[in-house]
């Protein structure tokens, strides 16, 4: 059973409260490292798993998409979505990720942000990515970082005095379902390897082109010096992998 | 400068206890997932960069390698390396890793077990061993995972009766020099992420075939049961990429 936890109410209205939710891609920490992992969108089939409110959507119509296609499986996410869109080349659709059926090479560039570690079987969705892509194709994606998904808790180890000590890790080579509190209680994710999702990748028929653990570039901290930890641990995991021609 | 650690007296002594230095690869206990990467060796021309007490080297040519080159930096390693071995086949030289240098597609394989993480500018070493792969070759390696080397400490992190709470990550994007202390004091090491050892090699040319960051699978815990700490956390990276035709 898919949890839904973007239609939970309580859930909803946290995570509308997020920077991220009201200021857009700009306001989310690692958006500089996703823009420079996509390939040109000029003219570009472009699908987005797991579109949220549609920022990603939005600005591949701004970079010149022929048109985009957003898909997600909470009805309240959706609804923003088309609330803050008005753009006849985009369309919503709500479905699982892992329920989307593909039509072969019908698109050209597919990303997810943030939506993959969500995913029970990355494999499955994996293989079916490679399917729906054309020849040459880029998939572009995020997930938190399994160094930031190996334990439920997904917090750092605070000192006496509540100072970050270091970022703990724990049973990182037992991959599957975590039951972590964020925004509400129980929100399932699941933990796996950074090797799991690189050779899932590999096995399906990609070419792994490059990956990101690190987006918040020692540039970027003189801008925003409240970052400065996420230097210490990654929280992210990028990757921009093709399929060959 | 290039640390020579291997040649200091206290480090060897300490370093030729270890149970890989008495019992060879089967003591070893990423080994298997080392084995795993390892494409077909029979007569192939072999290069081992790092290549300590020769154990590959051996194995290489039991898996009917044509030739097999050690390189290693210690004279210390390298006199024992030929003490243990007996084949015209093998041959040992003294270098550092980073100052071999490369006829054009002169080896089939290469493989460095636990070497490459103290060489400070893996990115010339790739291009290097890009360079000196034949056509098709097979660029096999592993290190100390960046999970490990984050912190200089690289040790778990304990409660007050001694009992390991988990593994603590801090400093992880700042990659550089490491000063840890292993057999003796201050063995330097090169930090760098996962991101970087995967783009580096891309860059270089090389496709990505297969990352290993969990070498001990649950089936051989069931052998090993004192290896139950390193399903905890990544101690290992293991990488196999190929220069393609």
């Amino acid at each position: 059973m898919k949890q839904n936890i973007y239609d939970d109410h309580a859930f909803f209205a946290n995570y509308s409260k997020m920077p991220r939710s009201v200021g857009g891609l700009n306001s989310a920490e690692e958006w500089p490292a996703f823009r420079d992992l996509l390939p040109d969108l000029a003219d570009k089939r472009v699908l987005d798993l797991g579109s949220g409110f549609g920022w990603h959507c939005r600005y591949a119509r701004q970079q010149r998409s022929r048109f985009v296609l957003g898909v997600d499986l909470s009805s309240q996410m959706l609804e923003t979505a088309k609330s803050l869109t008005a753009d006849s080349e985009i369309e919503y659709r709500q479905s699982a990720i892992e329920d989307f059926e593909f039509r072969d090479g019908e698109f050209d560039v597919v990303i997810s942000s943030l939506a993959l570690h969500y995913v029970e079987h990355f494999d499955i969705v994996c293989r079916k990515i490679h399917r729906g892509l054309a020849s040459g194709g880029t998939f572009v994606f995020s997930v938190e970082h399994p160094v930031f998904t190996s334990r439920a808790e997904q917090d750092w180890y605070l000192g006496h005095d509540g100072e970050r000590l270091h970022w703990p890790v724990d049973n990182y080579c037992d991959e599957g379902i975590r039951h972590t509190s964020w925004m509400t209680d129980d929100v399932v994710k699941y933990h796996r390897t950074v090797a799991t999702y690189v050779n899932t990748l590999i096995q399906s028929g990609f070419h792994t082109e490059k990956i990101l653990e690190c987006g918040i570039s020692k540039e970027r901290l003189s801008q925003r010096p409240d970052l400065i930890d996420e230097r210490r641990r990654p929280m992210f995991l990028l990757v921009r992998a093709r399929k060959p021609i």
